[in-house]
């Protein structure tokens, strides 16, 4: 899978696990016939509105990727992983449901979101439905022979990530009606709602390889550094990516007044005038295309992005140097840096 | 806690049990210092909206209680079973916050319901991080001593109630937009929304009792009877029940064109005019007072009431049978039987 000038493809790695694990997924979300469940292969992108099968994209599937990666790396069976890996991909998208209820979302990769073809009340249960899958999910590691103190283990970690979860939720949503946020405060939010899932990704993966603790921890603290990488980095996608490849507006999460990294940096560190009218737009209801230049420009003048992208980077940076105190061997170190390299530089 | 003459005292039931419960709950609730989990107190009773501790009386906890009544019957220690019992009740209350938001409820036990005191994104996500801590309770078994092997099974148990929760919601939600309705549909409904839980609580406390798969068989046919008893006496209170003791108005059930048991029965049953009226009243998006009394009469006419309670009757005896079947002490199966008829007879 490496090629001879050891540079990684990453195309191999999706090949090698996303088919398998799709699989798993589909298998588990396909337990009844009840249209409930057509309603999760629809968000799961494998059917559209009628229930028609789909082909192609899907999400990137890249927590529960990490985590066979991790279990692999370890000298691991990936594919006795393959239970927990998709409980952690149900558990995301269980989130993501119901984070385009909270946040009105009407699309969501370019398709209708679920709520917006069956409304807010079957959404929130079509949500509530892939969350205790998760749980049906990960409990299917009995039939691949893992012990019992194993599967606790990972149920226990899994419903902390769920839980930091929705305390990132919470944060997030409380952050809305608030101006005085600091980037600490937004470290805080994005720790649980982004990084508790990589972080229990990458755990989970090495626990279902190894016993040892020093390695299990290094990786969760590899995925928590990677969690954090990826957030960042998203939110300077969300405004300074191109329009193209995120196949959103990069002024919607402005419009929105999400307190993203730079709007957040912008917030605590512009003085003067700028600090008045970046106070003034993000007190105002409905911001305008004025509003959104100004906010755009001031965050310019701050270098908001350079910052930001200086934070991903030492996220990153971070990352390496858990991955560097686990001993893995050498190809399969490159691949899980390839990951993170990807999680830093991507375009979408 | 027999009275001589062989009369169970409830209180004494409530009194043994609850306190411990609720401590239980308590703690596994109180965790955090986050808004967030102030707000999951405040659903289950202990706070008001500013947060400052409430005296008295919570939901009433049945199904924990069930719980832990089918341990110590069974010869189990029953606090050991505390987690677990924990665990039921909090599914039971993420489930009620997520109802009051798909029901738009602005009321639940004379007080506001979450959604409407802090939102209802906020809402969604306080059901979700409690949905989640139902898994966090249940792993407290652990510390109890309880074997792994055991806690994988509860936890089984539990995600596949939480699912079939999920599905009863599903089918409710949809039977809002239908009127063809029988009533072997309306039973699939409440057997995944109601007695799913009901019947896992059962199940689970005599697991950690016994290694009898049959006694444990029984326990969870008895629950699952249980359930169905409560819900269909619950449909019939919630249209001739006094105001007075159940806490709304008698006609709101019907106001919202919900399709409880003697709704079903009459849409199916009733012929001729009264036919014609009924079917065209639950066409209307909004009823007015005279549509009220006047389904009110159809159902009156169609006896519907009797149907509805010869039915809980008849799941009631069934349950007693069940229980029968299993082989318990006198006083334990006394009290049971106590609790059983306390759902068949309560006015609220």
């Amino acid at each position: 899978m490496i090629r001879p000038d050891n540079v990684v493809d990453l195309d191999s790695i999706w090949t090698r696990f996303r088919p398998v694990l799709e699989a798993e997924l589909k298998y588990v979300v396909g337990r009844a016939s009840l249209p409930l469940y057509d309603m999760m292969r629809y968000h799961m992108g494998w059917v559209d509105e009628a229930g028609r099968t789909l082909e192609g994209t899907a999400g990137k599937r890249l927590r529960p990727v990490l985590c066979l990666l991790a279990c692999h790396a370890l000298g691991g069976e990936w594919r006795q992983a393959l239970p927990v890996a998709a409980a952690v991909e149900l558990v995301h998208n269980f989130s993501l449901i119901h984070d385009d209820i909270q946040d009105s979302s009407t699309e969501r990769r370019g398709r209708p979101t679920v709520w917006h073809i069956w409304g807010q009340p079957q959404a929130i249960n079509v949500g509530d439905a892939m969350h205790a899958l998760a749980l049906s999910s990960l409990l299917r590691l009995e039939d691949t022979g893992t012990a019992h103190s194993k599967m606790v283990r990972a149920a226990r970690i899994l419903g902390e990530a769920s839980l930091n979860l929705s305390e990132g939720q919470y944060r997030d949503i409380s952050y809305e009606s608030h101006l005085d946020i600091k980037v600490s405060d937004y470290l805080s939010m994005i720790s649980g709602k982004t990084a508790a899932l990589f972080s229990c990704s990458l755990e989970i993966g090495a626990i279902m390889a190894t016993d040892n603790e020093s390695d299990i921890y290094r990786m969760k603290s590899f995925g928590h550094s990677l969690g954090m990488t990826f957030q960042v980095h998203d939110d300077v996608l969300s405004i300074w990516g191109d329009e193209r490849t995120t196949g959103k507006s990069s002024a919607s999460d402005i419009r929105m007044k999400k307190k993203t990294l730079p709007v957040v940096y912008g917030l605590e560190t512009a003085t003067g005038s700028d600090a008045e009218r970046l106070w003034g737009i993000y007190q105002k209801d409905i911001l305008n295309p004025t509003d959104i230049k100004d906010v755009m420009q001031i965050l310019d003048k701050l270098d908001a992005r350079g910052y930001a992208q200086n934070m991903s980077k030492t996220y990153f940076n971070e990352a390496l140097s858990d991955l560097n105190e686990v001993y893995i061997a050498q190809p399969e170190k490159a691949e899980l840096e390839a990951v993170a390299a990807f999680l830093l530089d991507r375009k979408h």
